[in-house]
């Protein structure tokens, strides 16, 4: 008899508790432990991971990345018309921005298709929906990402020449980030909805709102934006689907300002009740922010940090850092939400918007445990709540100790996500969404949690492991 | 021998540990439970107790005083002068109130004779301190408690003739509660100053920011407090020592309507900043909301809950629905908190001010779940932020459900103090407090938890009990 059946074994299983169980019916003990292989057993991704994994390229890349992404210091700097900064609008040329990456007119979803319509009316291009539909179809309109001008929009994220935008900064690296205006809820653009009402509520943000907000902003200064994010993380709000308390703050800093330069007290008070009766007003300022965060850390040779996660409604797109301007892309992962009375997940649009730059910051769905209101309307608990995020920290480059999460002693968010661990352990960056009806216009129906699909992110993997050549 | 000594010995132990633990050491086994007598063992007190306990009258009176707790509707409805509404002030006469528990002025603590000098300088009663101080002396100032008007002050709790105070009524029982303007941090009046500058400012608050709000107010309509809290205890206040997120919420909601209704911009803009400025500004109505609530369940005979806990810089009061007008005190418990660089716990005063109203009406340190900030700046930990909303389970009534904490999945706050479950148990109730420096004028040192002492609790019960006449 050989040894090894004579004496008492000592057993560590990997993976499978078949085995265990098997040597625990024959009188012997073994101990478990949970493990999957990496890259879900794909084996082409694991050896594109191993390789990435060993290079210590990616690691210095990384480390440049995050600390660019960390030092970052977006603050409010002007606000402005659409054509008049952002790039490629200034020619006059008829330039329409959408939320994802690339898509062309005839695969948009529904959302899309109407608030490129509205925008169209907006601009004055064409006069009736059919006409505007028409020249979208004659292909005279262009249509591009908002990412491909630094630029973020919710939902379907349109964008065009007239409408203000705001125009944040990153003072420490001087890149710039552009965001539309939030609407509010209800019929409105971002839904896909064109009707005269939206297109005069458009009107009155772009004759009112804005240049109201502007003038104050002149008199206030650059308003920094990290410290607001982080003060409304401490106040329930994760600045993604929840953005009470940022909105109160802002609203609480831009008042005085308003008051003290405004043409005149009826449009300093239109303005005031316009921000007063949107809770979701600061969305759109911290998707800019976000994006002059990551912007920062974009094009940094090697690295394996994700700069951008955007879905425009068919596919979900992911960008990294070390590969350029390349999106990776697969089909969007459903919304496990709830539903409004009345509607199901056979009403939803896939999964849309740029909003998802929140998460790539380390906020949104990151931050759940800031926000345990925004679980309880998905059916989960607080516990829930820690439990998103400190999952996070598994595919995360490290903490971001500007945002503190109060429910787990002020520890920093998980932030800069590693496209590499997101493969190698199979955890999925989780993203906070609103569900849009796939009609347009109808508006949100609903609200949830989805994940980012693991095709983007093994196939982001496999590019770096290839743009670092032979081992 | 003795059928007990045969047999094998099944053994609860309840109380002091050592008799398990001769048992163990003879090697038998005890399970241990933890307990201690009643009353702490005070055993008048706990035949008092067990006299409460046992009357169905004091169950009934509590369902009822509870009920009115809850039903109350604390609503702002006017801002208004001292003066003119609280009851004895409209006489003219020279009456000043002050935190806590009644006190003759020889005895105050240095803040409160500061306060009591400034408000007879802002009066004209006198016009320099020490004429001030001799004008006391003499006996011709009135001084009461602010409780004794249905009003609270926070700190000092100094109110006179000329100042504006809110006027909150409970919409569902008609009774009205009265507070005074916070004048944010630094050397102002509730500290003991009472320079030239502090005076001016309280002149500021009653020329310009009370008007404007009042004339703001009337075009508002009363503002339901109790959402308003509600929404705060959502976003990281517990009402009491964090107010950050109240006062945004009710800026947000002023400032539309101040912008209508101020006589001019300057004055709007003026009123709106001094409210920016101070993120305790919503503090002062937060306790005239708790006032209200409790001022509806006092008076119920033979109710056991505790419808007020206060300080006046000596001593700790507390009062009961079923014992009328009368205090129960004790010398306050030491504050146990962290102080500001340069004082220590040499230099603080004595607990200090009404604000631990809103403890009694289930927020602030009851509510500390919702504000772990609170527990973070006192050197605690989320975890003991839960554990002190839990532990105030024990000596509560029940929970409010129109406060939720969202750490705790959204369970109520405990509300409705029982005396004597508090003597029973042994458990305090825990308050949030800021540390006055014992001098007048000098401001917060510090700020920390502290309790309410035993003694007023026991008295409290042992009152009851003698009013339930012979068992």
């Amino acid at each position: 008899m050989k040894p090894l059946f004579k004496d008492s074994l000592t057993v560590v299983n990997v993976g499978l508790a078949g085995f265990a169980a098997n040597i625990a019916a024959a009188g012997g003990e073994a101990v478990g432990v949970d493990w999957q292989p990496p890259a879900q057993g794909d084996q082409e991704a694991g050896w594109a991971l191993a390789r990435t994994f060993a290079d210590a390229r990616v690691d210095d890349a990384n480390r440049v990345a995050f600390a660019r992404f960390l030092e970052a210091n977006p603050v409010l700097r002007d606000v402005a018309r659409a054509g008049d900064v952002i790039d490629g609008m200034a020619s006059g040329r008829k330039l329409i921005l959408h939320a994802g990456p690339p898509i062309v007119w005839p695969s948009m979803c529904g959302p899309m298709r109407g608030a490129i319509i509205g925008a169209v009316l907006l601009e004055g291009w064409a006069d009736s929906a059919d006409a505007a539909k028409r020249l979208v179809d004659s292909g005279r309109v262009a249509l591009e990402p908002c990412h491909h001008h630094r630029a973020v929009g919710p939902m379907a994220g349109i964008i065009s020449p007239s409408m203000p935008v705001f125009v944040v900064e990153n003072t420490t690296a001087g890149n710039r980030a552009y965001s539309n205006f939030n609407e509010g809820l209800g019929k409105v653009l971002r839904f896909g909805a064109h009707s005269r009402d939206v297109i005069e509520r458009l009107r009155f943000i772009a004759t009112d709102v804005a240049p109201t907000l502007r003038d104050a902003l002149a008199t206030l200064g650059a308003v920094e934006l990290k410290p607001l994010m982080a003060q409304a993380l401490n106040m329930g709000d994760e600045v993604h689907n929840r953005n009470a308390a940022a909105t109160a703050l802002l609203f609480k800093r831009f008042a005085p300002a308003v008051l003290a330069t405004a043409e005149s007290r009826e449009r300093a008070a239109a303005a005031l009740r316009f921000i007063d009766a949107n809770d979701h007003f600061f969305l759109n300022l911290s998707m800019a922010a976000c994006k002059a965060m990551l912007d920062a850390a974009a094009g940094v040779e090697s690295s394996s940090l994700v700069t951008a996660m955007s879905r425009n409604g068919v596919n979900f797109g992911v960008r990294l850092s070390g590969a350029g301007d390349r999106w990776f892309e697969a089909p969007a992962n459903p919304v496990d939400g709830l539903y409004f009375p009345g509607f199901s997940r056979a009403d939803a649009a896939a999964d849309l918007g740029d909003s998802a730059i929140t998460e790539t910051a380390g906020v949104g769905g990151f931050a759940m445990a800031a926000a345990p209101a925004i679980v309880k309307f998905v059916g989960g608990s607080a516990t829930d709540a820690l439990h998103h995020s400190l999952r996070m920290r598994g595919i995360t480059l490290g903490t971001n100790a500007s945002f503190t999460l109060p429910a787990l002693d002020f520890a920093g968010v998980a932030a800069g996500i590693d496209a590499r661990k997101v493969v190698d352990r199979g955890i999925l960056p989780v993203i906070n969404s609103g569900i849009a009806h796939r009609e347009p216009g109808v508006g949100q129906i609903g609200a949830g949690v989805t994940t980012a699909p693991m095709a983007c992110f093994t196939a982001a993997v496999r590019a770096l492991a290839e743009s670092l050549g032979a081992p």
